[in-house]
Formats: structure tokens, C-alpha cells, sequence
């Protein structure tokens, strides 16, 4: 393929950039070059995302959950709520999509559709939701419970819950509003409805209190892969981020989740799939191998093995740091919490017959998802090969360090994708939808089951 | 006064702007000059806002509520949400504090906490929360209520929602993180602590997914005048957001609440009063006199008098556009929804013997607050009046017409008030409570209840 060719158009790649305080490496806070207050650092973000709208990514995205996580002794903690701190983000870019995290199981579901529509029209078109049911007792007992419900349940809920969103959403048709100065006439009525939604966990009378938004809905994204997960990421996403460690697992969930798609009836081709990928970068194979190196020998074993323990829910002494894990473990079905990561980390362990110790480097590096150590044309043939072999549709892109690794990756593998027609060079919509080649949902009064 | 003499150091003037799409005169969209589409143009709002920055007022502020209100078929309605809007505009602005409503009957204390310290990091110190309990049962049937909570029955949760939002934005101190990067050492596990807290309407264990905020906690605002909200008020609020028509019952409700404040054992020049004003501005009074009437020309009488019933508890047809209001009406312990407003407007006809039309001009200008028509020197003097005679500490300015409105008070009103020694001629420090005087309340280790 010549140098200049243009992005194949029947099938382009997708790029979200995963943003985390310093990057996603868990020792990444550490390095002289680190900002350990990043966390709450506005500016910082605001230039990560201009970093990415350089490199024309389709979106950057915030992972969120509402309750003080990790250990505050031994790495930065607390996070900054996603919608606001993108709405800041709005403001100093134009292009690149917004993509927030927010939980059905800990939020009222008029409340949540109406803020993911004001980012949408304070963005001009550019927000979208990850949508997650939140798993532990610990955000639980933020919110009047004492522990999570059920696995299934929450997923109940949130199917409910993206239901009334989105009868909220196309509350008001698109063609509600008048504007007629001289007869005093503003809206029509006919066009603005109730939803009158009586469900098993709400009943929301609606219509939004706002009118509908530049995307009409926001994108939706998703990002659990137990069973119950996938299901409800069939219906409802539009974008998906995964954690797989090897092409046969991503080609295997791929499928999967296409076919799942198809077979509710929805082109599966509306449905993007994205792997996680921790693109550790160097101008050599050796300086990549350093600085992975570098951030490995930062971490501190004691504490991940306690994090890693409860995870595994077992105690952190049954967990000897040179040794395999223990050969009894919960099965998956027992654990009412992210049960998809769960069962990741225990077949990495299982499979690569890895040490704890091994096995806490790779999660610290990477939280689970694939890390790849390699030159920029290293990593832009490891993200080509997926996507050619039928495992991604694009990826999840997340920088062990930031911003370093993310200017590393915009600036010296971005170009390679370019090049080799598998990237855009500039934005052909101005819209999150418009990035991932997605069609706006249109709703006139002739779709709306209850008129005036 | 010379015209060049400092602002008085002793007892400052605070200014804050009130903003609402087109103005708040409701036929303000109706003008040519005016953007019926204003209400949902992040733009049109960060202009404003840079305005109201530019005459170094104290701060904006943005009213809601999460539910549809009024008829759409007449004016502009739908809003973005307030703390998603002032983010966006605390990207474009530096100094000017910005101050959301939002309910305590309709959201979850982790959730708004968060959110709030959130805006308070992005804006470095310069969020305020007008704390407001939402009545009507149009909101409640947006959250699964078919009828909203007694009136006493919201002041009571909102209460016990101020005091866990107050304990999560303690609950790190000011010095809870070291960020050492050397030794791998991030925050203090000591100083940041579970709050436990146990009530009657929530259960949250804490502590907040965020470090202490620039404020510490954000300024706290209130904004109801019945005995509920004045009691509220005097315990939790740091200014107050008030309508009164005449200098005696401004001067009332100042005692009045000053006095209340002081028996908590608060200092009551804590507690910032600012009465509402709507500043209608001409070159000359016949052209102040003019704008008014152009406007009041423009509200069409029936469907205000549709709006008056609603409000006054009475069908449409018992209000005649020619004449009083019917002598029997509801007493207000029956109102269970907004009641300083309720018996704000029947006063307010009652005591100058308006006609219903009448009434409706009165309330389509500025919504029960006191319209003021004049020359800028006039709006000076009005102000000035009302601050040296013990009714108000400052203002709430609500420009009939935006942006105009705003332009017109910002060059010309203020300039008069900075040359009277009044007003500052510029930002004395960064945060909102510098703004307002205020100190940052503080939290060492040492004031925890709970240490580790």
C-alpha cells in the first residue's frame, strides 16, 4: 500500500484514548516526570485532550466510579466527576469525542439523561456515556445500602434505566421548536411529551427538561464482558471496550458479540469493538524493554498483592509473591462483582503459569488489559494485526504514563496508521457519532407513539 | 464621596448576576434583538459571564429545577444543567464565582458532594451551591413520587443532606496527601476518613472519591423565604437569594434573618442578603420607560393569567384580566409548594390593588422581584439606598433583557457604583469566598472526629 493512500472508507480503525491521572501504569505517579497531583488537575487533562484531537482520535475517555478506591497511602486517589471535568474539556477543543463513565445502579435516571444532554449541547455533538452497573459493597454503602445488588440485577436496572434514558432523550422531536418572535408561539406542544414510564425500578413521567440534543442520543458505550454484560451490550452499545491478552480471545469475543448483535436484529456493524491496549514505546526495542522495566521496579509487591487478594477474594497471606496462585479459587459464578476481570486475571495466571509477583506486573501495567512493549512501527503492526485479523474494530489506548506516553503514541504511531491508509488524517464530521460512523437517531412527531 | 475613593474596606457591596436565557422578563424573547434559541447556547452564556467578569461582580448564578416548566408553546423552556453550564463557562473565565442550584429532594448527597468539589477543583475555588428543596409535584413524578414531600418534610432531609455533603468535603483534610514520590508514599491514611454517617433519610459511610477542594466547601446559598427556608438559612447558608418589593419589607426580612442567624451563634455578617432587583435601564427615564413597556406589550395576558392560577391555587377563570384577585385564596400553611412566593404576589396585589393585568406585568418583568425603571444614576441610587438603609448587603440583578441588560449594568451602572466608593474596581482575591469575604473554612487532622 503506497504511502499516501487514503483511509479505507468501507472499514476505517477507531482510536479512544483511555485517560488516567498519570498514565495507567499504577507506578506511573512515581516518575520524576509525573505529576502526582494530575488527579485533580484540570489543565492537565484539558492538554491530554488536545494531545488526542491532534492526533484526530475519535474520543478520549474517563473510567468512574463513586467511592474512594485503591489504597490512598501508596498511589494517588479520588478523581475528578467525568461529565464536569469533560465539560471543561469541551471547552479548549472541538472535535474529539467525550466519553464519561457513569453508574445506573447510583444515579436517577432523569437526572443522569439530562446531564449526558447538556454535555451534548455544550459540546456541539460530542458526548458520550459508558454506562457500568458498578460493582462492590463499598460504593454501596455511599448510597444507603449495605452491600451491591445482585450481578443480574444491576444489569436489570440498567437496562431499565438506558430505557427511560432514552425515551428522555427523544422526549422533545427535533422539530419541536418554533421560534416564532412575532406571534409570541415558541414550541410546539404536540411535539414535547410525558413518557409516562412505569417500570420495576422507576417511574418517570418526563418529558426532559431540555430540548434534544446535537447527536439526538449520546453514544453509547460499555465495557463489561461477563454474560450478563455482553448481553446488555448487544442491545444497547454502540462502542465497547474489552480487555483481551491474546488474538484468539479477542477473535472469540469478537465473534461472539457480533453474532449476539446480529442476532437481536441490530447490524453489527453499529457495534465497535475495542480492545484495551498499553502501547509501552520506544525508539528502540530496548529503550521500550527499559522503561517498562522502569515502571515495574516502582511498584510496591506488598500492596498490589493485597489489591490482587481482593480481587481474588482471598486473604492477601494465601498469595506468596514466587509462588503460582492458589490452586482453589472462587469460581466466577460466586462473585457478584466485575466477574469479567476476575475471570481474566485468573486464566492469564492460570495459563502463562505466572508468579504472582509476574502476574502483579502485568496487572499494575495495565489493570488486566494487553500490554504491548515495542518501536512506534511495533505497536502500529500489533494494532493493524488485530484489527485485519478479526479481533478489533480499534482500540482502547491506554498510555502507561501521561502525558509522555500519550504524545508518543499521537506524534509517532498515529502518523504510521495514516500512512498505511488505516487512520484518518483529519476529522470528516464534527460529531462523536460522525468519528465512529454512526447515523444520528432521528425522532419526528410521526415516530412518537402518544401525540397532542 | 470624591469620585476616586476607595471602596468601603468596612462593608463591601456584592454584586451577583442572575442569569436566565433571554432575560427575565418573559417576553424578552420575543424582542428582535434577542436568540429565542439563547436558552440552550453554552456560548451565549460564557459571554455573559465574561460580562458580568469584566465589571468584576461577585459571581453568576443559574436557577433550576429537574422537570419541564411552563407552557412551551410560549416562551423558551428547558435548560442545561446548571453545574454542567457553569463548567463550561469557568473554562473561559478566571475570577467570577459560579453558583448552581440544585435539589436536595431529587439527588443523592455522595453524587452532588462530589459534583460540587468538582466544580470547585476545575474552577480553582469558585463554585457555590444555591441549595434549593424543589417544590411542586411535577418534579416529584420525575422520580418515582406521585406527589413531592411535605414542605417541612423537604427542609428536614435538606438539612440532613447539607450536614453529610458538609462532612464529605471534610472528610480529607487540607493536608492529607504528601505525594512522595521518592518513597512511594502518596496520601496519609489518617486524614482521610469515613464520615459514618446515619440518619433518617441517608445512610453514607464516606469519605469522598476527592481531595479538599480549592474552597474547602463550596458557598452555600438559599434562596426560600418562608419560615422553613428563612430557619434553613440562618443555619447553613452564606448568602441569600430574596424577593422583596418594598425598602420596609426588605429591611424586615434583613432583621429578620440576621437576627436568626446571630441566636445559632452565627456571626450575621456571615450570612450575605440580596434582595432581587431588575434593573429596566434607559438614557433617560422616558427611554427606561419605553423598554418597560415594549416589554410588558409583548407578554400575552392569557396564558400568564393561566400561569398566576397555577401559582395561586385557583382556576383560570376566577381571575379576570380587569379585576383584583378574588378576595378568598388559599392561606399560605396550605401551600405546600413554593410559599414565600405565593405570599409574596397575593401581598404584593393586595397592597397596591393591582387588577390581575396589572399583577401579570409586575410578575412577567421579573417574577415577583422589584422592578426598578430609571437612569443608570438612578439603578445607582436605588442600590445604594437599599444597602445603607439595613436591607441588603448586595444584590441579585436580574437584567430583564440579555445580553443587553447585562452590558447596559456592567458599563454603566457599576462604573457609578466603583466611583461612589461602593463597589471594587477589581478582584481583590481568586475564590468566590474572597469574593464575598468569607474565609476557607479549614480541616487539620487535629479537628477530625475519627482518627486513624
Amino acid at each position: 500500500m503506497s504511502d499516501h493512500s487514503l483511509v479505507d472508507q468501507a472499514r476505517p480503525l477507531h482510536l479512544n484514548a483511555f485517560l488516567m491521572s498519570t498514565g495507567h501504569h499504577e507506578a506511573s505517579w512515581r516518575l520524576p516526570e509525573s505529576d502526582p497531583y494530575a488527579n485533580t488537575d484540570v489543565a492537565h487533562f484539558q492538554r491530554l485532550a488536545q494531545t488526542a484531537e491532534r492526533g484526530k482520535l475519535d474520543s478520549i475517555f474517563f473510567a468512574d466510579s463513586p467511592v474512594l478506591r485503591g489504597d490512598v497511602g501508596r498511589r494517588p486517589a479520588g478523581t475528578l466527576e467525568p461529565t464536569v471535568l469533560l465539560t471543561a474539556i469541551a471547552a479548549v477543543t472541538s472535535r474529539i469525542g467525550l466519553i464519561a463513565t457513569a453508574s445506573t445502579t447510583y444515579n436517577d435516571p432523569y437526572n443522569l439523561a439530562r446531564r449526558f444532554a447538556s454535555v451534548d449541547h455544550v459540546s456541539g455533538g460530542r458526548a458520550g456515556w459508558n454506562v457500568v452497573t458498578t460493582a462492590g459493597p463499598e460504593a454501596a454503602r455511599n448510597f444507603g445500602l449495605d452491600d451491591q445488588p445482585a450481578h443480574r440485577e444491576r444489569y436489570e436496572r440498567a437496562a431499565e434505566f438506558l430505557e427511560v434514558a432514552g425515551a428522555l432523550w427523544d422526549s422533545w422531536t427535533d422539530d419541536a421548536t418554533i421560534a416564532d418572535q412575532a406571534e409570541g408561539v415558541w414550541g410546539d406542544a404536540t411535539k414535547i411529551n410525558p413518557i409516562d414510564h412505569v417500570g420495576r425500578y422507576f417511574r418517570v413521567r418526563g418529558p426532559l427538561n431540555l430540548p434534544r440534543s446535537p447527536q439526538g442520543r449520546p453514544l453509547i458505550v460499555q465495557a463489561g464482558s461477563s454474560e450478563d454484560g455482553k448481553s446488555f451490550a448487544a442491545r444497547y452499545a454502540e462502542a465497547v471496550f474489552t480487555a483481551q491478552q491474546t488474538l484468539a480471545d479477542a477473535q472469540d469475543f469478537y465473534r461472539d458479540l457480533k453474532r449476539r448483535t446480529a442476532a437481536l436484529g441490530r447490524d453489527p456493524e453499529l457495534i465497535k469493538i475495542l480492545p484495551g491496549i498499553v502501547p509501552v514505546i520506544g525508539s528502540t526495542e530496548a529503550e521500550a524493554r527499559a522503561l517498562d522495566t522502569e515502571l515495574d521496579e516502582l511498584i510496591r509487591p506488598e500492596y498490589a498483592r493485597d489489591q490482587l487478594a481482593k480481587t481474588l477474594r482471598v486473604a492477601p497471606e494465601e498469595l506468596a509473591l514466587d509462588a503460582q496462585l492458589p490452586a482453589e479459587l472462587p469460581d466466577e459464578d460466586q462473585i457478584e462483582g466485575a466477574k469479567s476481570r476476575y475471570t481474566l486475571i485468573v486464566n492469564l495466571a492460570r495459563s502463562e503459569r505466572l508468579t504472582v509477583r509476574q502476574l502483579i506486573g502485568r496487572l499494575g501495567g495495565g489493570r488486566g488489559h494487553r500490554t504491548f512493549t515495542g518501536t512506534p512501527e511495533q505497536v502500529a503492526d500489533a494494532i493493524i494485526d488485530w484489527f485485519d485479523h478479526g479481533a478489533a474494530d480499534g482500540f482502547n489506548v491506554m498510555p502507561p504514563v501521561l502525558p509522555s506516553g500519550l504524545d508518543t503514541f499521537v506524534d509517532q504511531v498515529v502518523p504510521i496508521l495514516v500512512r498505511r491508509g488505516r487512520f484518518r488524517s483529519d476529522y470528516e464530521g464534527t460529531t462523536l457519532r460522525d468519528h465512529y460512523g454512526l447515523t444520528r437517531p432521528e425522532v419526528a412527531a410521526a415516530d412518537l407513539a402518544v401525540t397532542g
